[in-house]
């Protein structure tokens, strides 16, 4: 049966490609699901992969993900390091969940550094671009595996 | 006539019961409500029990109190030392604000620790669990009697 | 052809001219908005003036004036000093936003006085009541006339 | 057969009611033993009502409660946010203690906010005046209930 | 009658125009005074403009605007951090005095953020080069109107 | 009729004299009894000297002064930095208090600097040696002429 | 021989008894050191009373006493908590200074409260008003008498 | 032609599979190197795998691979959080490096949180156990590709 | 003849044996105190060994041993971080004094880390349990060998 | 069969006895270990005994001592403070080290004072000179005794 | 053509040879002028040296080198750690600025310790008493030779 | 005879002129050497000029001038801030050792600027470049001449 992981992105990610390409690249959210996709395919993975500004939502979704996915990733942006909620709702859904930067945080501002989401993620892949999502769909798949 | 209550809880208590147990307890929010309502009754007091994710609603639920409710408690959760929000609906509301937190957040991660709710909140009860909430009513009841 | 201006209020300030009168003044938001509108036509400037609680939704608004609007105000009210998501949207928007603030934060306390917005705004302008506002909009002007 | 509850109080609460009545009240600490003494009478359980100035003397009464009382209550005054001694004795002591303050010191002076005995306490019960003493029994008498 | 406007450069402005262009602009602190005048003219208001670099000296000069001046603006350049003397005179002058700054201060050197002017001034406008001025002017003239 | 001042020494202070007279300098605390005597003698003031290493009963000290000395000073010694206790039996006394210290405070070891009782003392004298009890004394005598 | 003691006062001090009187009293300047050179007199002691707002002019002041003053004493105002010249100035002049302060500068906000002339000064004497001045000039009077 | 990666492990990974095996797992760096050098042949990549306790061999090392190798990984252990030299190195080497971490480093200790590395670093990859090894190898596998 | 040594006992010690055993251990503050007394006829070292919850009476008790013993050691307990007066008492007492903790104080709670004491200490020794209160007594007997 | 026990020190300790003898006295490195020597044989402890002046050299050798030593000693020197490579030697090695100190670190430089080994040392002995070493010796021969 | 070199000295350095002379040498600063001059003679530099008590008088020094020195150096004494509009004429005045300092300032109290002036100077010099001056004038030599 | 300098090069220098030439310059490390041997050699100064990336190797060499050298001079590159053992051996070689840095390390990233060494240095020269090293040649002849 196919394992669903779910791919949740924080506020203004929705506008990747278009804001400071110098610092996050060319890339469009909608490439990096297509390749997310294609790769969830071979390794037998189901994508789901969402947006949005509210940290309301991106805690409601983390908690839907209770008992119909199997693992998850965010890359939580703009909620990185002050989202309690956040935190307190990857500690709650049991299933691991990865933390995911394109830029490397800890060369940018000091607020940006000190993420309070890595104190509940499973593990934290910073710096590598798109290819991160990418990488950190390997580490669950191998997470996940029976 | 009777009095109206309201109660508000933060992000991810709608898990309660079913999320790290030994911190939280085995209780629901359905059965601290059900206790509530139960205590109410006795005391004249109307409880309107609510519960959401995002900030923004939490805000709004305490701004409409206004002229509607003579009391209020709130267990602000995963925005306890972040919300100026709240922090300011609560200044604002004009209507005595107790906050609740289940367990002693005192001996927990030192990120939960300094509550900026404390700031604006009339009284503060923490670590007792859900009898917690029944003190909180209790106290109300006395700062709202005729 | 009219250019539009962006106005954006945070949390809370849908109570403004009720709450706190001798912080924040006996002005209601509707009374800064007729203003704005009365200098706005006198300048060619159409205002869309707008309030929320939820910080997504202020994030999404920035995000939308992409392409609509040439310049933008926030009075960031509560979402001052920890939100990173509405700084983010600033930097990515494309037009200049002005921080504006009806007290003087510099004068309250501690936990108000460090704005993460005005690491994105183009100026900031606070302590000056609703002619703050009035200021800001003749700032506009000067910053996005061709 | 009775259940005894420790109630201590530390010092320059002697002088309550006669100090500062704008942050503690005019109620006297005798007023209150008198109304915890109803309250215990009613709920079977008997009130050991003490205040020394001494943290030594506190100290000593907290190990002494050992084997002979159920519960305790302390109101630690100016002792709050430096006496280990306190906090040890409490660790020590075998029995739940709740740390009680009249004012809400979330809203006082820096150096009252951050309590070291709430490191050890069961729960904090404070800005809710005499009323928090009453609250307190409540707990403990839920507390201790066999 | 004329209302007389006091506008304080402090150090190092005199060489305006010619310093860190890409900080503080083209213009020259003659080519703000004569906007200023021109503006003030219009609005019946007299423009008494200096610059010093030392601290004294400026603060004497807010001293003596007590009974001859209704109101002052001040850019207090590198005195802005660390001047508790003016600080301390703009609290005695009984006048109204806005804060200029014409670089965003938020935006530079960490050591350059805090200004402790803010603690004294009416009102702060920052980041708007020389166009700031004219708006603390106009914000004056409102302030000071009959 | 004779106005009584209280002067309390703290802990360690009853080996004045023979400890560390680099510091402290060679004066016992019974020479600087004497002179005190000598001096409230000449103007109409009898002086209640007291010396305890507790700091309970120092506070209870201050406390028994109400209703019998018109005022009081203290060299808190050891508890200069960290007694709440005694800097809120100040606050609670009703009389005015000085602060003394033989050696200047702020020229010693950092932790001996920040005094907590300055928070409550009307004034501190500190670095003069046993003249400064007498010029507190001379203090004491104008805050409480009648 | 007349001994002379050196008196200087920082900025804004010639205001004094103008403004904010709830804080510094009503007494000028002028009273005080007319009652400083009354009491000076009876002691042999000649006074030479200066202010200045220039942090210069005050350093140089403090050196010129060097072979022409037995001793000073300085009110350094709004250059208490910065200025390392004074500092020098004191350390370097070889007469002992005492530090005068009309408030009790650890009741005020925290950016005045750590002088650093405290760190040269022979000793401090604050929160006294004007008495403070003639304390100082007895204790001068003692510590240069032959 | 082969691409050649150099992996550097830092102090006591020498020991990795006998030591604290619940936070570091129980795979040797032996079985790491295995798989890491499997997974290069597949990928056309040849594997330079060393361990040092020494900081200055591993900073050697790092200069030694510029003109030889294509990219690099470092697990720095124990010299993470204070190694400016290991930091300088890799600014200097002019290849790509990858920083790698078995443990998810920011839920330990605090003094390992803050890793100084991740400010030279190309990217980092935390909280995966060997894993992580594999990813940083795909990682730079596509960052080296021509 | 016979030389006495000072073994003081902070608060709570007397509940040593029953109180977390895990950190402290099984053995009785009688039990240590028997094996000192053993070992110290073995010196020809005599043994004072008292123990209380009062800060007052232990900074009284070094104050006593002046001339009559000619070492001390203390296990301050719960006023090793915040007691100045035993610090003092410490430093004036004129024997050399040894600090003893049961416990690595280094691995307990952040407040517990920093001792006031060892500032005053001649040595410290902690971490070894009752055994450490022995290698005290070895090393006092080596420090007051005549 | 004789026990081993191993004796780190770390850089410069090889110029003991000719470098600042007012703070680590007189005796050598080499006198030093003669008498460890003879205590270890009239314990049956065989003494291995180095120094090393490269921080990895140390790492390595604590590694080498599994399996070959029953327990160890280390008195870190300049690599006290910030060694996180040794502290995880210390970790990982499974025999109880020690750290002793020459000097009472705790008086001496605030970089020097807080101790990063005590986080993984079984015990800390400091400020006894070299008769620290015999003690711990004493203590390791307690606790590695069958 | 002679090159002109301004060479700046801060308050109290008037004073030079007579105060603390353990700190700063018996030098006076005539004695440095003098030999500054001697070589400048020899270089082909032109010796413009001043000194200032006022910040002020400094910053316009500073400023009027512009077009007249091709560069300068600068011991800014008592301004070094606070001055803002110093770092700020240095930054605007176009020639480069070497930092002297007669002591080590790194080996002197905390608050000497931090220079602002050296985020401005093009290098630094310390500790090398008047030999510095020599030093900087050799090095502004190379740094303006043609 | 000849006197000998030791000159020392920390982590990373072997690299310069390749590494970052925009911060460390063009010039080899060869080059320097050359020119020091040049201008030592008309000095009568024999220059003993090394490299190393071990911490330890720089320690022993510092440790091995004791006795053939009569000063040194260090660029201690990335230990600059954190190696308390070189710190350790430049104040127990007892000769004088100067500090060098090719860049102004004030003006670099903050973990950069607090230097350790110059705890124990002479003297400090930085920020230029290459020609530090031949002013901190010139500065040791001075102070190493008879």
């Amino acid at each position: 049966m196919t394992r669903k992981i779910l791919v949740l992105n924080g506020p203004n990610l929705n506008l990747l490609g278009t804001r400071e390409p110098d610092i996050y690249g060319y890339d469009t959210l909608g490439d990096i699901e297509a390749r997310l996709r294609e790769r969830g395919a071979a390794l037998g993975l189901e994508i789901d992969f969402r947006q949005s500004n509210h940290e309301g939502e991106l805690v409601t979704w983390i908690q839907e993900g209770r008992g119909t996915v199997v693992g998850g990733m965010i890359n939580p942006a703009g909620y990185t390091t002050t989202s309690v909620a956040l935190l307190d709702a990857i500690l709650a859904c049991g299933y691991p969940v990865l933390e995911v930067h394109l830029s490397n945080i800890h060369q940018r501002e000091a607020f940006r550094q000190k993420s309070l989401i890595s104190t509940a993620a499973k593990g934290v892949i910073c710096g590598l671009g798109p290819a991160g999502y990418m990488l950190a769909l390997d580490a669950l798949d191998g997470l996940t595996a029976k």
